[in-house]
């Protein structure tokens, strides 16, 4: 008997021509059906979502990725893309009904080209994230973008998803790290502008409209990334402040005062830090005594600018105490007590699951707004739900705050997640969208924040994503249901 | 008698009910037909370019741009934005059918707000550049882009082309300024981003869509725009250099030296330097000897950092010396001398000029390629063109340079730049595509370059290109004919 895929216009394609042509393609280390080999793919790493595919689909180079999108495009057979399968929203998980095929990335891993002089490295889609910094070290510069996945993440993930981290203050996003992109399009066509032009005016940028797409308008294959000089020496700085207002004040007189310097400007509330030095047993404040809010700021140098650093740091604290912007503050003596800084800082996620069960939102809103949406956010939902507790902590200098809820004491943690928790995400995201905010500061949208993004977006800006979409893949085979419900029939059932 | 609006599929539309109805749209100060009003515009700054327009429209909101184009789409009257008319390649001119209405953005002149220690500002399409750079003075800040056409360029047409400037190598070009944009879409809804999110990962980035889309996919109506700190000082310094390729080294070594202090690296050859000599009847070489090539340097300093610029300045040289990179070197002892050395560089174009006629060329290679492709591409141009004389000067830091070609001694200037002249245009676009460069560096494609990029341009992406346009803008009403040939059937007539 032959197998057979079914279109949602009731036709039929053979798939058992579809499978030979692919396994002919892709040769057998590039091609299974093999549900082992399969699974652990198709579950996203955080274990929300679960899916299956119709085959695993691992090319090792470009030609085999566009002659394999040529083939599903023929045969009408889905797409989802995968890099390290290590995103926050299910972007990279296909839906359950096994049509599609996983195409990962993970193969396509060579650097092509790294020069140290020009600052720039050419590798391909499946590079991870640590490999790249490897890599970069190895020759006396950085890669300046890092994150917590930074050991699964793939430099394809990271471009669709435009991820940020902990350096977007100083660096940019993933966006402003890429030069130049290679990418499958949906008909199998390749798009290459691997070679950086620093000017080029032929027409809107192409580039941007795959960077952040999440594999909906086309699949990287390989990109140019910028390099940075290598970080000589750092100063890692602790100050209590008395207000999230006077933390952004802080935050501008770091810019004025040390420029390029700051990389890094993270804030936390008092409480959040006694969560953290009550769950690191071996933790201590930096500070001798409490204050309202914390900031942990990081200074960094190259070689060239690296004796002048010391002094940055001094000066920048001294101004900021004469100008009233903290109330103490501290310079990490040396790189253990940098480590310890930032250890506080990396444990406030653990600390606060260890309080019980909470839902999480990835947010973001004007800089300079962002310390009266906490102090509006806060209060206000937990006055709605009773019990609960409202923390928020993260980056203050790109206007992006992780704002977690934390469940009532005793509430049954899958129960609440799926009601109360539920009900609370709705209410945060209505209130960061009347703030002209966003819902999604850096996960991106995938399948987790789709439907939210359908309700709450602006319905211009929903229209255009749906136009482009349905004009660079008018099947609709990459990575569907993911991003945006793209019918608009979806919204209206 | 009643006018009428002929269609390409041979229907006409009632064009007197179009005209009543915009007129009241807009007001007799927003409206008109007046055909010595409508002169000045219609023909471009260079007189390269000439038009006729139903109609000249200048709204002075957003809404009435937005109820003006509703009602252009229901008509299917096309429409030609504009800006300040100082374009470089007819991108703002509407064809002679006068079917089109143009539709100035020059009432639109508000800068609705500055906020000076958030570093934004925002401002309304039709605010002129050199408005925008004093309004930033006037509070202490600067808007970091700036070039010939100050005075009469617009935000919207800046953003509409993308355009570049002389500080680019630090700044970066339009692109990189804007953090928001609204704009008008082809159906007459507004596209609105003004509040920047320094983080939003809601899908891939509209707003990169409309910049340097030349008005084709929608009509800029404001954007908001980042500032700097104030230039309080800078160190101007002339450099004697034995090759392009050394020159190249001198920029890396000025990069890894200065960092961020590095505003500008413009180059120019020693015969170069001759002409303008001549050219400037007071003007004297920077440097007691002649060098093949040399280079003008731009450090500057915000007050944090403006003590620490002329030892800056100093050791910069001083290293470069000893590690070879330079002959002689020479940094400005006063701002009259900074002056003096910049006019040298303001001085090559009409220096070239007073040679005789020339063609012109608005080229990018890769930035570490730019040495080699100057070396290929003069004596290549020279020995097709016998007599002819290319001279290579600019941006040396943006892999983007002047290619000038002057005609033989004695030619008939209109006669040779339509024959030759033409030719040999066509020679460099190829060799630079060859080289994977651009056509079109800084000045768009507009008219002037629609062919040539339809010719040249990779095909993969005139095809993403046209099914974009074809997506938002799918009578094709918005700016028709310019940047590219959308109609797959005008490319095989």
């Amino acid at each position: 008997m032959r197998e057979g895929l079914c279109h949602s216009d009731g036709t039929m394609t053979d798939r058992s021509d579809f499978l030979e042509a692919a396994g002919a393609i892709l040769g057998p280390r590039g091609f299974t059906r093999d549900a082992e080999l399969m699974a652990p793919w198709l579950t996203d790493w955080r274990g929300r979502f679960t899916g299956r595919a119709l085959a695993l689909a691992s090319p090792a180079t470009t030609e085999e990725v566009s002659a394999l999108v040529r083939l599903c495009a023929a045969h009408r057979v889905p797409i989802v893309p995968q890099g390290g399968n290590s995103g926050m929203c299910g972007g990279a998980t296909p839906d359950d009904t096994g049509e599609a095929i996983l195409l990962s990335l993970r193969r396509m891993d060579a650097i092509r080209s790294l020069d140290a002089s020009e600052r720039k490295v050419v590798c391909e889609a499946g590079v991870i994230l640590q490999s790249l910094h490897d890599a970069a070290a190895r020759e006396g510069v950085r890669f300046p973008l890092t994150l917590g996945g930074k050991g699964s993440a793939t430099v394809g993930g990271l471009i669709a998803t435009n991820a940020g981290g902990t350096q977007v203050l100083r660096h940019g996003s993933m966006r402003a790290q890429v030069l130049g992109l290679e990418a499958v399009l949906a008909d199998g066509s390749v798009f290459s502008s691997l070679t950086p032009l620093k000017k080029d005016n032929r027409g809107f940028d192409l580039k941007q409209l795959l960077i952040g797409s999440e594999g909906t308008l086309g699949i990287v294959t390989a990109a140019t990334l910028r390099l940075v000089p290598a970080v000589a020496v750092r100063a890692v700085l602790w100050a209590g402040i008395a207000s999230l207002e006077a933390a952004r004040a802080l935050l501008l007189h770091c810019e004025d005062a040390a420029g390029e310097a700051l990389e890094g400007f993270e804030v936390l509330s008092q409480e959040t830090l006694g969560d953290v030095i009550s769950h690191l047993p071996s933790a201590r404040p930096p500070l001798g005594d409490a204050h309202p809010w914390h900031a942990l700021i990081e200074l960094v140098a190259d070689r060239a600018s690296a004796e002048r650093l010391p002094e940055l740091a001094e000066t920048l604290l001294t101004g900021a105490l004469e100008r009233g912007l903290l109330e103490d503050a501290t310079i990490a003596a040396n790189e253990t007590q940098a480590e310890q800084f930032w250890a506080l800082r990396d444990a406030i996620a653990p600390a606060e699951r260890a309080r019980g069960p909470a839902v999480q939102h990835d947010i973001s809103v004007a800089v300079e707004r962002m310390p009266s949406f906490v102090e509006e956010a806060v209060p206000l939902v937990e006055r709605s739900w009773p019990g609960t507790h409202a923390v928020a902590f993260g980056h203050l200098g790109d206007g992006n705050v992780h704002f977690h809820v934390i469940a009532p004491p005793g509430a049954d943690p899958l129960a609440w997640q799926a009601g109360d928790g539920k009900k609370i995400s709705a209410q945060v995201y209505e209130l960061v969208t009347r703030w002209g905010g966003s819902i999604s500061a850096e996960h991106g949208i995938g399948q987790l924040k789709r439907e939210e993004f359908a309700r709450l977006g602006d319905p211009v800006a929903l229209a255009m994503l749906r136009a482009v979409k349905q004009a660079l893949d008018p099947q609709s085979l990459l990575n569907p249901g993911k991003l945006v419900p793209l019918a608009p029939m979806h919204d209206n059932p």
